[in-house]
């Protein structure tokens, strides 16, 4: 099988695969899947002249939807279906159109059915320009081992 | 002056009429900017087939957006410049494809130069799919460095 | 049955007075349960020396601590034991040593096990000085049905 | 100049050594700083009798005030004075009377005047019982109106 990504640099896992195939959001905002692991997730994105306002700022809408989109592939990873719930982003750093941002998720938490991912993302030089942090449910029979202090 | 929006139904502020000519994204997604007030803003977006995934469920990304638009014409109603720094949503019910979402924005803090906004996205229904909550922050010619994309 | 309020003024929910019986936490803290209903509570909190830095300036733990406890006498006013998964405060003005805090929690959702809660707390004066938003999950042999757009 | 924490084993930041003496709420709670550098702190709390509820689990603001502590101290490592605006923690494990906390707080960014830390709340057996995000504002003499509890 060949597990390159669309992009032909790297190796996917089978579910990010078969999700991807799939994604017509993410693949009609151009969004590249550069990476997958288990709990990991690598996408990028160029910024395009619809992606902007008058300022040539893009929005930020967007850049949360290109980190929601690295962190789905992160928390789906183990091949159960697992859903976001609640996120949170910070906008760090303006981007502007042409850009080509890089998000990286990486798994901070997976307890019980509830996961934590953190999605760092970056400009080309390298700079910050969001944190992300979201929150996922996966769905299985295990029963909810979720509880709190 | 003709003050009614882009559907022909409603008063806009100058000021919200004067950004949604600049903001290319919020239309290239179809939006309609139905209400603009002081801290308060209605959106409306029909879910397209390129904001779905294999599910014909909408992105969470496309319901963000449609939330940060609401939030940042809220925000920005004083006419003094003003940025989003961090958002917050949660996804309560799946949208399907074809759906028409819209998002109210009302102001619920406003202290300072910061400011929290929440925004409830409900389907056609009446049903509430999503509760997001933003935090701003108003320029001055100070020289804040908090920016956004 | 006697249905006033440890302070004797309000009528209070069953299930919010067997919960306050047992929360020691919130008594310790001096905290008073001035009303109860479905999917709301009101509490009260004065920021005593313990509580405040060099500054006599309340820790933002307090508040939050305050908040956390309305929120939970909210989101358990159903008589179905339900926990806290994620709470976010954003802190508006500093609280000065000896002033009286009143957190009002209030139901924003609560669909399938999934509620979002809002809690206002002001001073003495009616100046908010925090937001905070509860996110609880209740613990039901009902199924999960939250989902996701 | 003796630079060891109140309990004896650390190196302290000269910074953190004085918001520690007049920190009375931390020291209230029982906590020791156990670690300050830049950008960083660890904080240790003994959940006390009158931390927890009915059922001898530990109040959720106790936790959420021990993470916020660590924030506080880690954000002023700078010797730039600077507040909390807004937290966010999620409760992952409940935690029992008797037990003993350790927050690590870690610089995530840093910009402009705003910045983000994490903290991670583990119990003495090194299980994650909380994770928590804050983010800060460091004030300069221009007069920004955003202050904190």
């Amino acid at each position: 099988m060949d597990t390159r990504n669309p992009a032909g640099e790297a190796k996917l896992l089978d579910e990010a695969r078969a999700m991807w195939a799939q994604d017509r959001a993410s693949q009609g905002l151009g969004m590249v899947l550069a990476h997958s692991a288990i709990g990991e997730a690598i996408m990028t994105m160029k910024v395009r002249p619809d992606m902007v306002n008058g300022h040539r700022i893009c929005h930020g809408g967007f850049v949360f939807t290109l980190a929601d989109s690295a962190f789905a592939f992160a928390c789906n990873s183990y091949g159960e279906p697992t859903v976001a719930q609640q996120c949170a982003v910070t906008f760090i750093r303006p981007v502007p159109e042409g850009e080509t941002l890089t998000a990286h998720a990486v798994e901070r938490s997976r307890v019980g059915r509830g996961g934590i991912y953190d999605v760092t993302v970056r400009d080309s030089h390298g700079a910050v320009v969001a944190e992300f942090r979201g929150h996922s449910r996966t769905f299985t029979p295990r029963g909810d081992s979720a509880t709190r202090a």
